[in-house]
């Protein structure tokens, strides 16, 4: 039975809602269409899904969404409108006239709609059923990704070479002459995927005491013989899904503890992707590594290795499943990154992220590029 | 009074709560932090902010943050999570621990967040106070997005000029030896709009027949003597806010219904401007221009004339107020779009948009970039 039949059926309800924009994963996996405004999605039990968009999209939806289309016109918005003037109890209204009384509706929908909605009837709010079938990739779906993922390595190999095929002076790397900075790298990186139809932001390119701080996206002329954290997590414009990929360089000889430090987190990534198969929890991954980091002398609390070994990837760069102290059993089928990372204010941080999907037997990494510190 | 405080104030509560990614303008607005999972934003009544991060995400968060900084750690969510195994139960006692008992919750907050929030006390949905506080922009924030226009108008003047210098060879345009294409000009408008430091998205270059429905983004070579429409909505990356503006250009002369139409929109957008000022209502502005329309045998409908004059701007691409049949008084302060279109399957679309701000006898237009159809 479809997922949600499935959850309707087990709380009596007449229907499915979601209300968002098509920027939201959930919406835009279950419509395929992209609106910059709200729009609401419903689906009755055993039926179709149906959206109900502004005449001015209807063209548009129908072209392109997956899910039937009726405008706002269509489904009584103008003659609600006339006497109900609040927007969230119009749109309540209409929801109601065409979805049934007893509604479930999505984890995320937004407050003011479902007090709206409790005064036509029944609503229940659903656990995530969306997020949770979302969570398991189809082929395609993993194809898909696996393209993102090599259009990302395309990327990273050319920002590692503008960092390795830089020049030293006073201390600070130079390109053509002009300081190479974090900004420099990032445009340059990000240019080259929006030829390749992709849009990446906030790509992490972080250098010495920065890269001690994970998120930091970095900035100002990089350093030589010191980590450069490069993290990007790229989307493909057409299809909406992610890739997430981390390396760490140094352009010369780094200081021994930024070495060990690479050493033990490759090692640590290897033996996360050894746990990570179809039946294991997140947990256990998570802390295998947590162990490992341990037995070398690295701490995991407030410095070390200090967030989770990984998270699920797809039409968001972090959905579930988590991978991690809370991180439950994976299924054939996730998408997840494996990313251990250690971290020393002061001394600085390292961090090697790949993804890959959870196999029966195995972690089949996505991820090919090579993992190699001095550049 | 502080808004918020005052919204407190009138219902009893004893803080104000929002639960969103930093890429959710109210969150953006409230922090000025951006982070790419959710995370709690709560406010007492007479005391500043406070966002509950991740430990990884505290350095920068202090660093980056205008509300107080708490990691999950300091707000007691591992004890909660070793008996609370749902995590929006967990996250609603974190926050009914710090927060109070009666609380004022934003009107997007989770469904699933607010049915968990009830178990511990009273929950008030605000009627959207974030929203209409930033809707009014400060001196500082209209100095931001004026700079944002001048570089979109900078990105539409490179678009433009592609297409006016590409030569015309069996009916479609050439640069360089190869097609023209509406994708390789939203590529090249996209990277000079990075080099500037912004963000855009979907970018709509569409061509003849696509003009008529007003959202299709286009694709493929682009024609000579039709209407192309060029509208654009690029984001500031470092301060989160957007431009918005369009123009329809054809290389060659289009057919006079074209022409006639461009005319009809030129002297609707003027009419719009005219009509906009503070006391005004945006229902006021936007029927001015069905009028004219009406006058020059133009419907608005389901087709012609069939979006709302405009909409506001700020941190959303589409925020309020509205500037179409539902719009209330604007106010000065307010940044808006004046959008005049008109739509004709089989024949085409044409749209010119402007965003300036309200004032009090006039709207100032930040859009200085001409209107010629001929390029």
């Amino acid at each position: 039975m479809d997922p949600l039949d499935a959850a309707m059926k087990k709380c009596g309800a007449d229907a499915f809602v979601h209300y968002a924009t098509g920027e939201d994963a959930d919406m835009r996996y279950l419509t395929r269409f992209v609106m910059h405004d709200s729009f609401v999605f419903f689906k009755r039990r055993r039926q179709p899904g149906t959206i109900i968009v502004p005449q001015m999209e209807a063209e548009r939806a129908s072209r392109e969404s997956t899910a039937a289309v009726m405008t706002r016109t269509q489904a009584g918005l103008p003659d609600i409108t006339k006497k109900e003037k609040d927007p969230w109890k119009a749109t309540a209204q209409m929801i109601a006239g065409q979805a049934g009384k007893t509604l479930l509706v999505s984890p995320e929908l937004p407050a003011a709609l479902l007090r709206a909605l409790e005064e036509h009837g029944r609503v229940i709010v659903d656990a995530g059923t969306v997020g949770q079938v979302r969570a398991k990739k189809s082929p395609e779906e993993i194809r898909l990704m696996q393209e993102v993922q090599k259009k990302t390595e395309h990327a990273m190999a050319l920002g590692i070479s503008l960092i390795s095929h830089a020049t030293v002076r006073k201390g600070i790397l130079y390109h053509n002459g002009a300081p190479l900075t974090s900004e420099l790298v990032r445009v340059a990186m990000h240019k080259q995927l929006m030829d390749e139809g992709c849009r990446a932001v906030e790509t992490i390119i972080s250098c010495a005491g920065d890269t001690a701080f994970p998120h930091i996206i970095g900035s100002g002329p990089l350093k030589p013989h010191a980590p450069i954290v490069i993290d990007m997590f790229p989307r493909d414009e057409a299809t909406g899904y992610y890739a997430d990929m981390t390396r760490t360089v140094s352009k010369g000889k780094p200081g021994s503890q930024i070495s060990e430090m690479y050493e033990a987190v490759r090692e640590a990534q290897k033996i996360g992707i050894s746990h990570i198969k179809a039946g294991v929890t997140g947990a256990e991954a998570h802390n295998a590594v947590v162990d490992y980091f341990k037995s070398r002398g690295y701490e995991s609390d407030t410095r070390g290795f200090i967030h989770n070994l990984g998270h699920g990837v797809g039409l968001q760069v972090h959905e579930i499943p988590t991978v991690g102290p809370a991180g439950a059993v994976l299924e054939a089928g996730h998408v997840v990154t494996v990313e251990p990372g250690l971290y020393y204010s002061g001394v600085g941080g390292v961090r090697l992220e790949d993804m890959g999907a959870v196999r029966a037997g195995k972690f089949a990494d996505f991820t090919q590029y090579e993992e190699t510190l001095i550049v």
